[in-house]
C-alpha cells in the first residue's frame, strides 16, 4: 500500500493505493494555514487514510505528497508556498520522523501529471498542462517524470509570445501565462464572481461581446501552450488540467477547434495533428493524490 | 568498431569510432545530387573509412547515418531531404543489403546532438541548438535521445514568439525561425555575400547600422531560443551548433550578454542561470558523425 497527498490551497486530498494502483480509500481535509497547520492536518490525513485502507497499525505505508511552490524533492523541502503559508518547511523529513515511514515530496503540476498518465492509461509520452491561478506543464517521457535538471521544467507560463504584450510579475513582457490563466483573465474581466472564468464563459455563451473577445484570447493562449509543448518536446498527447479545465467540453472542443483553425492555415501544423492530442484530465478523480503516490516511491533521507 | 555518416548537403563527413568511442579514421567525400549519387557515395565513404580504421575484409562494422529531410528511424527511409534531390529514399535497408551490416539512420540535428553530448563529455541532460538556414533543436535526457513521440521533436523553429512577425513558409506569423536563422537573415540583409551572417557581423562591428540592428535582433532570437529550451525542458546545458555557430566566440558572448540583460530585469530568469548553460558545439570536430556513429546500434530491418 502507499499513500498520496495532494496538499492545495484549500483541502488536503488523501488516497491510498493498494499493490494494483487501485484507490483503496479516499477522503480531504482542511489544510490549515502556516508550516504547523500543514504538518498537522498532512499527518492526521495521513493516519486516518491509512487506517480506512486497512493498513496494519504500527505498519505506516510510504507516503508521497504533492504540493504548490519550489520543491526540492531531493531533500524533501518546500518553500515559497505562499498560498499555504509555507516560507520553508522540510515537509519530507518532519512526516517521515513523526510516522516513521518514508516520504517523498514532489511539485504539485509533476505529481498531477503522473496521476493523470496513470488514470488516463496512456503508454507514451504526455505532458500535464495545468490551466489554473498560472500556466505550468509537466512532463511524462517514457513512462517517467521528467522534472529537468534542475527541477524547472515545464515552465512555459514564462515563455513570451508577443513583444508588445502586457507586463508579467516575472519581469518579462507578453508571457503565455499573461493570456492563458485564471489570474490574467479574472484580472482583465474584472467583477468579483466566485468563478470569473466560468462567468466570463457564460457570458460569452450569451453573447456578450467582451467576454467573447476575451474568451477567445484565453483558448487561444491554451493553443498556444498546447502548440508549444508538441513543437518542443513531441509529447503524444496533452492533457489538460487545473481549476480551469473543470469547464470541461466548453474548454476542451474550443482549444481543439481553434488548434483545427491553425492547421488549415498551415500544413506543418496539420501534419503534427494537435487536436487530436488534446484531452482533459479525468474529472472528479484524485489525479494528483494519486500521482503523488506513485511519485512517493523513493524515499527522502530521515531527519 | 562502428562507422557514422554525416551525410550534408555539399559533403559526407565519415568517422570510425573504436569501442572506446575514440575516433579511429576520418575522411570526406562530396554527396553528389539524387538517390543514386548519394547512396554511391555513401557506400564509398564507409568503405573507405572502414579500410582506413583497419576493419578486416568481410566484417563491416554497423553504420549510423545522420540526414536532413524527414527520418523514419524505424524503416531506415528519409523523405523529402530537398537539398539532396531525395523525395524519398530507403537509405537504411538499401546500404544494409549492399554493405551486409546494420544501418540505422537518425535525423541530422539529432545525430549531432548525440555527438555533441559525447564530444563536450557532458552528464546530464541537454539541448543542441542548431542555427544554420533553419533554427531546430534536439534533446538528449538522461544520456539518450529524446526523439519525440512521432519523431519531431525540437521543433522549436515554428513557435510563434510575435504574433505581428513576419510570415513564415511554415504558414504562421512570426516564428522564431524568422528571427533566428541564417535563411532569414541572408534574405533580410541581401547582397550576395558567400557567408551573409559572417558580413552582417563584420558589417556591425564596423558600425553600419542596419547591420548592428540585424545582428541583434537575431542575437535575441537565439537568446529566445535558449530561453525556450531551459523553460520547457530545464536541460543542463544548451550547445549552440550549426553554421552560425561557426562565429565562435562572437556568437556566443553576445547570446550570453543578452540572456544576462535579461537576467537583469526578471528575478525569475536570473534563478534559471540562463548564460551559464549555453556553449559552443566543439569546432571542426565531426560532431554529426560521431553522433551517427553512436546512435547506430540499433539495426534497421533488412531489405
Amino acid at each position: 500500500m502507499r499513500l498520496g497527498l495532494d496538499i492545495g490551497g484549500t483541502k488536503i486530498d488523501a488516497v491510498a493505493l493498494g499493490d494494483d494502483d487501485t484507490v483503496l480509500a479516499r477522503m480531504r481535509v482542511p489544510t490549515g494555514f502556516g508550516a504547523e497547520a500543514v504538518l498537522h492536518n498532512a499527518r492526521a490525513a495521513a493516519l486516518q487514510t491509512a487506517e480506512a485502507a486497512g493498513a496494519s497499525a504500527g505498519a505506516m505505508p510510504p507516503i508521497g505528497i504533492g504540493i504548490p511552490g519550489m520543491v526540492d524533492a531531493g531533500a524533501g523541502v518546500v518553500r515559497y508556498a505562499v498560498n499555504l503559508g509555507l516560507e520553508e518547511l522540510a515537509l519530507g523529513p518532519e512526516l517521515a520522523a513523526s510516522l516513521g515511514t518514508a516520504v517523498r515530496i514532489e511539485n504539485d503540476v509533476n505529481a498531477a501529471s503522473l496521476g493523470a498518465y496513470h488514470l488516463l492509461g496512456l503508454d507514451s509520452s504526455m505532458a500535464y498542462l495545468n490551466l489554473g491561478t498560472g500556466l505550468a506543464a509537466g512532463f511524462v517521457l517514457d513512462g517517467a517524470l521528467w522534472r529537468g535538471a534542475r527541477g524547472t521544467a515545464g515552465e512555459i507560463g514564462h515563455i513570451p509570445v508577443d513583444p508588445h504584450g502586457e507586463q508579467c510579475a516575472c519581469g518579462q513582457r507578453g508571457c503565455l501565462e499573461t493570456i492563458a490563466s485564471g489570474g490574467w483573465v479574472a484580472r482583465k474581466w474584472g467583477g468579483d464572481a466566485a468563478l470569473p472564468v466560468l462567468e466570463l464563459f457564460d457570458r460569452a455563451d450569451a453573447g456578450d461581446a467582451r467576454a467573447v473577445a476575451l474568451r477567445d484570447e484565453l483558448i487561444g493562449g491554451a493553443a498556444a501552450a498546447v502548440r508549444i509543448l508538441v513543437l518542443a518536446v513531441d509529447v503524444d498527447a496533452v492533457v489538460i488540467g487545473g481549476g480551469i479545465s473543470n469547464l470541461g467540453a466548453r474548454l476542451l472542443d474550443r482549444v481543439a477547434a481553434a488548434l483545427d483553425a491553425q492547421a488549415e492555415t498551415s500544413e506543418f501544423l496539420a501534419s503534427l495533428a494537435l487536436s487530436s492530442r488534446v484531452r482533459l484530465v479525468p474529472h472528479e478523480q484524485p489525479v494528483a493524490a494519486v500521482g503523488a503516490a506513485l511519485a512517493g516511491i523513493r524515499p527522502v533521507p530521515a531527519l
